[in-house]
């Protein structure tokens, strides 16, 4: 301890971090609490031993119910934060219980847009039934999945009904999200129909609902334009699993224009996948999906502790180094030393 | 054998195919022979144990040079397909041998843009000294990195110096890329700054060169005001690991403005790396995440085969389906049980 900290109480630190057990921030997230369920969707985001098996413990009390799970994507600009703004103060006006979760997994470097978004939310920060956490920050392969699952889950058990997972700016949460909603809408803005060439068709097939933003003044029959450009390339996709064909709207965050079509929109496709067990199916597909990334995650961790393997990495790092093999071979060899260690296991 | 087949020779389709050993595809790709490295580029895509082992023995007789890799990034509809066919031309021209690789990971569904961009190249297909391989697909996480790599390689071992690697659409391939290739360039098209926004700070901290693409004609102030929103966003980054402060260029694909000074800025920058050791230092550091990647991927495919773990894989599942537990619980249940297996090892 330095010279500088040594009249300091030692429990000082302690004291002011105060955590709460798992239990009591289970039963104040059922409850409700903000404060807590901030306090847990960090924790989601932890990497620590400690903070995993917090997650785990609170999980347990979770019981399933039936919200709307919605992504909101599209490419830069389009106005996906005016549109949750917009669209989730009026659902939050009519009572409902929105949680908005943003997923950046494209910016390992510093986060963050360099423009900022936050401050497009503006109307929606003040509402009570309304809670939004920015961006969580995940580098890992696979992390960001895992910790927007698990945050989704603890905003339904603090009763959110509504949850929205907007993906932030150019990045690969475009089809990883897909893998944690039951609804997928794509934000465009006007244009001539180019703009679509640069948006894949696996993210265009991807969406359950178009939505050409901006769509006022005198960017309406552009607007349009860009809506029957989105019909035309409909033809070309694949039929969606539930088998309900995607919608196109215009809208805009300002003039709200067909606000409530949009509203009406969104409740029949939940009705309609509810009707036909699309709901349900979807959400097991997803847990399995998430139960293979964990546990590959978990082999990778544990296997990788083995003292053996770790003195034949170091072996290859040093191999690769000096030009004597690629990592493709050295693949090879891992495969090899596993197995024959798994062998002599009486 | 059906009816149908009954009389054909047996020996007819294997005699089509007629597969060359690793060996020979080695030394005709040494030779410079397209038809045998498009051949071997499929193999690198491929995930069959004996594509793989073919692909190990041809690398074994790769030789490293002092090759240019170059990633050419950006948002959809920036022209990056028709600046790597203007610039490719040029340099193809001069004689260089120019390899254009495209990488697309967004597309699991179908692979292709909507309205396609094979036919921007149209200038570029018929110089003999140009090779153009469209999109890998692949699904697997690591896949594409991987089967990339390999094929940069692969080009290399065929005489190419400039090895041209083109980002797809919307995807998670920005940040991948990179870390295949030399340089970075990111693409943008002429705007009010507005653009820059959406694209991610960490996309933008990836650049070793921006290219305003498109500045001609009534586009070109609208160009320069986004050469200088570039140029004061550059400010709020970190500097690059090579120190090399990135330039922001105004180009145009129609009338070539500016292609001698992109060509200048290239070589100056391959120069001032390879001075400074970024070049092989960077390189050094490629091999090894790949080789972390390839390790990882071994690790899994390995300790899934083993009985014992595929047993306790479908009961977690099963529990999962029940709703019994959460995938967060499986992973630690997974870790629990390798660690068993492995301190139960002579």
């Amino acid at each position: 301890m330095s010279q500088k900290n040594k009249n300091i109480n030692p429990n000082f630190k302690k004291s002011k971090r105060k955590e709460h057990s798992p239990k009591l921030l289970s039963d104040k997230i059922l409850a409700g609490d903000k404060i807590s369920l901030s306090h847990a969707l960090s924790l989601a985001e932890s990497v620590l031993e400690k903070d995993r098996s917090a997650i785990s413990t609170i999980l347990k009390n979770y019981n399933p119910s039936d919200t709307k799970r919605i992504a909101v994507t599209g490419p830069p600009g389009a106005g996906k934060s005016t549109f949750i703004n917009s669209f989730g103060y009026h659902l939050a006006k009519l009572g409902n219980k929105i949680a908005i979760l943003t997923v950046d997994p494209s910016s390992p470097q510093s986060g963050g847009s360099i423009l900022g978004d936050k401050t497009r939310m503006e109307s929606l920060i003040n509402q009570e039934n309304v809670f939004i956490r920015p961006s969580a920050s995940g580098t890992e392969s696979g992390g960001v999945s895992a910790a927007t699952m698990e945050s989704i889950l603890l905003c339904e058990m603090a009763g959110y009904d509504y949850i929205f997972v907007e993906t932030v700016g150019v990045g690969q949460s475009e089809v990883a999200v897909s893998d944690l909603v039951d609804m997928y809408i794509l934000v465009v803005q006007p244009g001539s129909g180019d703009e679509l060439q640069g948006i894949k068709r696996g993210i265009m097939e991807l969406a359950d609902l178009y939505l050409v933003n901006k769509a006022d003044g005198d960017k309406i029959d552009l607007a349009k334009l860009s809506a029957k450009a989105i019909n035309s390339a409909k033809s070309l996709m694949h039929p969606k699993a539930h088998g309900i064909s995607p919608q196109t709207i215009l809208y805009s965050s300002d003039s709200l224009i067909n606000i409530d079509i949009v509203q009406k929109t969104i409740e029949d496709f939940f009705t309609n996948i509810s009707e036909n067990q699309y709901y349900r199916i979807n959400r097991n597909n997803q847990m399995s999906s998430w139960l293979t990334r964990e546990i590959n995650k978990s082999i990778i961790e544990t296997v990788e502790e083995i003292e053996q393997i770790q003195k034949l990495k170091s072996s290859l790092q040093n191999q690769i180094n000096n030009s004597e093999a690629f990592p493709i071979e050295a693949g090879r060899i891992i495969k090899q030393a596993i197995k024959e260690i798994f062998n002599s296991t009486p």
